[in-house]
């Protein structure tokens, strides 16, 4: 399926009056309200191929239907919610489920639909048919170099398939760790890790980047080998220039603070990326903006500040992606609703008046710096992420358009209901 | 695969002199070690039929081999983990997944091994084939009173075969709960719940119990409906004396006090019995003991003074079941590991001198508090556990006698390498 | 110092064309927004006396300036909060720290500045010069009976204050429990406690209620004796009709969902009361709204459809307090912010259309129920919040007003810089 | 009050045979216990200054009595607690609580008592009368200069005192942070913090070490300048070979994996020192060994294997000391059970047998793991630190004998019930 540029035009005509009066509103109060509207113009954020299905969890996976049954579909999807929001122009592809058998053609139907490659991602936390050693005991930091080095070689074959579609970064997610007290030697499990990673990066073209994810916990429950923020420093700054750490907002301990993890790792010239979701206790991958939104709004503070004392380009400075699992919702719109809430949070950052936020600092001023970042999160910026929208020829509303234009029925019609998306 | 008598003979003898050496140095310093070896000999731990196979995480499973593939193999199984230690004779099954067939064929299986039918359980949180409505959104707790009628009538059932095995009562654990704020209403859902537990509630024989499970998140990762033990407390209380609070370790916030809970169960004459495992974050399922020993024996200080206090027998007056899910070890030695690190636990427990502890109380002697539980924590109570095992005609030491005797390489010439054991 | 009408108009009338567009704007977008305003005219956030001086840590205090030096001075400066925002039209008093001398002379103090006298607070936590028993082992919990029966005594005494001062309500709170295992017997220590609270209950007037705090940990750091909302259920059960839990949002483990505590504390009629705060870590009695405002937000959709759902009045059916500590703020800015989001949750929810989420709930449309909540909690409410200060004569913009009267200079003048206000 | 060789010799004449039949027994099973009591005898652990008192927390203090009231006195508690366990002959000093009036006499009675000068500590987490400038918003992060520079000033001055009682490392902790989002820019903060350090570490004598203490939270309650151990690692990268990460084991996030810190920063050579407590909510400062015995034992294992690895002598690689707050035992009394918990965790660690370990590892036999550390875990080691203590004139039980002798008592004859020590 795919949406024709009336159906957008018809459905920001019939909104159109209403949008003009809530856009005239916001730009009476925002001086800057161009500015915030071009940028999000720019902002894209990639769709994991992997969050076009239904995920589940250990206790079970309740399917939905009509999900893609190939790359190809998996494309389509991506291809229609950037049609629904000009936000999505990107897609986060993960070997070995979506090996591109026919890479002209998978790049060639990206581009008609105005979809970028963004990093691909490897995948040493599953044992696939006919593979020859067992992640069961970890990967690159496994104690048998035969394991360690089948794991290398999938990450250079990631990288091959990378490059055949234009993508210029790797994400390296490893679930290497232990679960029991004295199951890793922990020291010779990360030397183990580093030496893996330094042949993956030796592999690197040049203009590429790796992003180095940690995650606290889970598949393993006593330890991770890249378990948080320092250890995947530690890789990153070893590993040499093109190496980055990626946060994924999930994989943190309860009540870790986020926004400083991510001004740091910029004041480092290490922050590679993001992996967008929410979370209550753990790597729960709900919806982008479903649980806290305000820490989302600190994060992109920090970003919004952070990039621009080092001159970074918002857009393409560092890699922004969706991680998430959509277990109870249909996924496209659980996607429309992640990005609607990034672009959200994004507006309310770039109205954050840095200025005056420096001044009240310097005056140890508290009670107003926390003034100044709420005046600008309590502004209901939805005009202006729908202003960035209609200008980019997306539709005023998505998650609307997405459901009376019966998406989801359309795409059932054509792909059926039994259809099992990759992923987890 | 069956041990022989003469088989657990030999491997005591072997060990008969120093074992020897170990409990006449225990009993030269422990004054009550007879009443604490027949307390020892008395106490049975049901291990859960979905314990037997290797589990997994939502991010992959890394099957064993030699697994067992039927019910009867499940029990079998369990018969050897009760030859080797004599403290594991019964087993909770769990419905669909150990439907029996000829109900009588296994119970005279399981009579034969020595092995009773503990709590049996039901499963709302997974659909089966040919299910008519879906638990996608929970089961008791359901808007539609079609899909809650089916989740009792599922309970009855399970009720039903535990009659025909000759269990006496029923875990119901619901993954019942929401994902999103917005999602639930709380209290409706509270309230469809305990119309539906209500009606399972009749449905139990006189002398049966109910027991009520709580967790604290997974699956559902905004709410549980029944999220602590205050809920479970709430709906036991309002079914009346046959229902019951069950308590699995990994099923609480990050902190909170265990041993606390147990001890206001008990006063309350609402504490049903057990689910150990260990864990470090969440439900992780660890083998019991292998992360946090001194909290367990604390819960068992509880357990000895609290049913003490209400005169209840200690081997029977509670459930006493494990419930964990081996990733990376072999699933009869976890359970081996688990039943020594409960019996240890429990043995240290029996060692407290409560009148001094009592005492050191009364005076606030907090420094004398603490020291009368380590001195009983820090003794090495093993061969106490090792001796109530060679009086019941156990192994001194299972594991190794499970190794010895290759008992998971003759259960994969029996069963071969392909299995995969129902459960998660 | 005490604000003129004048002031207040002056002020107002500088902001009144911004805030008419402004309002007009909301107004145009909300259909009920008349009804909105009247129920924010109504709410009433009551002020405990100790949040009017800076607080501290066990690090240290960096005391404020011009703090108010005795009660009479307490209650001019919630006189100042009120008529800034004429929603801080109550205090809560904590005995010893502010015994009235002359209470005929404070009720008319409090009466003339519209302050009523909420909830009394007694303090067993810390030991009061000249006082006989110790509280260092707990209080009700206590193991000897005088400690028990001086602990009763002071909660009668405290009753007495609060009579005499028109109060009709007591808040308990306890921090008994433990610092190590071994220390406490727990259920001997319930029965204590609940004895205790049992005397207590019995002095209470007829039209009184008693408030039963629970705390997850500090200042005991193993175990406390009202633990959490399940411990103080128990407890106000028991009591009877008259014994309600108390919730003070700071006071849980990590990751608790504290909206469905609400609810269900709602649903079993045993709600009392509220102390608002915000916090990352533990209690850390930050700003309301500081840290989660999202939470705010649905704790206060919960009230709102739980509340109406009972037909309990918003504004008197349940305690409304704060409960701060102000460690780098003006202690009476913070309380300005504290106020001023509080107002925004409960307009936010009343914008909520629960009609439209009840509908998504019977459809388990889980993104629709999200997308109900979002829209309410995007809006920009603060307009209402404003209007409903303007109808009811307090300043549009009271942070703002408080800095350009230069209060804090005034009160500092008239009391001087080396006052230190009781409390934390 | 000083203890005479006699007391101690009559106290172990009486416990002798009893112990020498414990020993026996241990030493009948245990290979190499004479390796491990010589290294239980030369390992030797600080007691901070600031513990010999009655801690408090923000909620009040019930203080103790025969506290010390002057570093003098505090140098004799310590004393009394080395002459009793031969462990503590170390104290850690705090500036400005401890400032030396005559350090020579200090020298001299430290010497006569056999107490080492081990890290000095330097506060800039309170203010002091008559400093001029206020910690009230950060020390070294401090946006204002002048205030920064007061508090290099201040690390300058404890370097001096510490080189005039011949210490060789400062710890420096540093309360910085922030308690509101907005507060602070983190970046700055950390500029200004790493700035700082860098003058206090040019002043480092040549064989000096600076430890860079890092905490989670409290008593800023929204982030923390040096948070984790990654910033700690990072600031102690940064400043060159003399400065080292410090692990204080109260100041993580909950469930953190502190034993894998440990192993990482040894191995990147950046692990400084130690200080012991145990928690079960945040910072508690419990007794070490009072909450998680095995976590400690975990620590320990890396540790032995790590300084092995480094080829690092246990007891001076590394700084070893207590921090912990006795709010509900003697002080004492408390601290004697720290140590002894920390001699026996070290004592089971050199039990594992660490090439079986590695063989298990090798192998990924993670049960064969598990019960190789639970062997030496659950083996009772108090006999060997017993021996340990017996063989350099300690008494075979500290704590008796602390009661025996009434040496609180006699304290409190000496110094009156009023007495306060300084600290928190």
């Amino acid at each position: 399926m795919k949406l024709e540029k009336y159906q957008i035009e018809e459905h920001n005509h019939a909104h159109r009056s209403t949008h003009q009066q809530r856009i005239d509103y916001v730009r009476s109060w925002v001086s800057n309200s161009d500015h915030i509207i071009e940028k999000l113009i720019e902002f894209q954020i990639a769709i994991p191929s992997w969050a076009l299905g239904t995920g589940g969890t250990r206790f079970g996976r309740f399917a939905g239907a009509g999900e893609p049954r190939s790359l190809e579909e998996k494309i389509e999807d991506i291809g229609l919610l950037h049609s629904l929001n000009k936000s999505s122009g990107a897609v986060s592809l993960h070997i070995p489920w979506d090996i591109p058998k026919n890479p002209k053609a998978i790049k060639a139907l990206a581009a008609q639909l105005d979809i970028k490659f963004d990093a691909v991602n490897s995948n040493t936390f599953q044992d696939q048919k006919g593979q020859q050693h067992s992640y069961k005991f970890g990967s690159l930091q496994h104690v048998d170099k035969t394991t360690r080095d089948q794991a290398i070689e999938h990450n250079l074959e990631v990288i091959h398939y990378g490059k055949e579609l234009g993508s210029s970064s790797i994400t390296v997610w490893l679930s290497d760790g232990s679960s029991f007290p004295g199951q890793l030697n922990f020291r010779k499990a990360f030397e183990n890790t580093l030496d893996g990673l330094q042949k993956i990066y030796g592999a690197l073209p040049d203009d590429w980047k790796m992003f180095v994810e940690y995650k606290a916990f889970e598949p393993n429950f006593y330890s991770m080998t890249v378990g948080d923020w320092g250890q995947s420093l530690l890789y990153a700054s070893k590993l040499g220039p093109k190496a980055y750490t990626l946060v994924d907002l999930g994989h943190h301990l309860p009540n870790a603070n986020i926004e400083q993890i991510v001004s740091l790792l910029l004041m480092e010239g290490k922050l590679g990326g993001f992996h967008f979701n929410d979370s209550k206790y753990g790597d729960d991958d709900l919806t982008v903006g479903s649980i806290n939104p305000y820490q989302l709004f600190l994060i992109f503070n920090e970003l919004v500040e952070g990039m621009d004392a080092r001159h970074m380009n918002h857009a393409t400075g560092l890699g922004w992606m969706i991680d998430a699992s959509h277990n109870v919702k249909d996924p496209l719109e659980d996607l429309l609703q992640s990005v609607e809430a990034i672009m959200i949070a994004y507006a309310q950052a770039l109205l954050i008046d840095q200025k005056a936020l420096e001044y009240a600092r310097q005056k140890n001023d508290v009670a107003l710096a926390q003034e100044i970042l709420q005046v600008a999160y309590r502004t209901d910026v939805r005009p202006l992420v729908a202003e960035a929208r209609l200008r980019s020829g997306a539709a005023l509303q998505p998650l609307e358009l997405f459901r009376t234009l019966k998406v989801r029925e359309h795409l059932i019609k054509e792909r059926g209901t039994q259809t099992v998306a990759t992923g987890l």
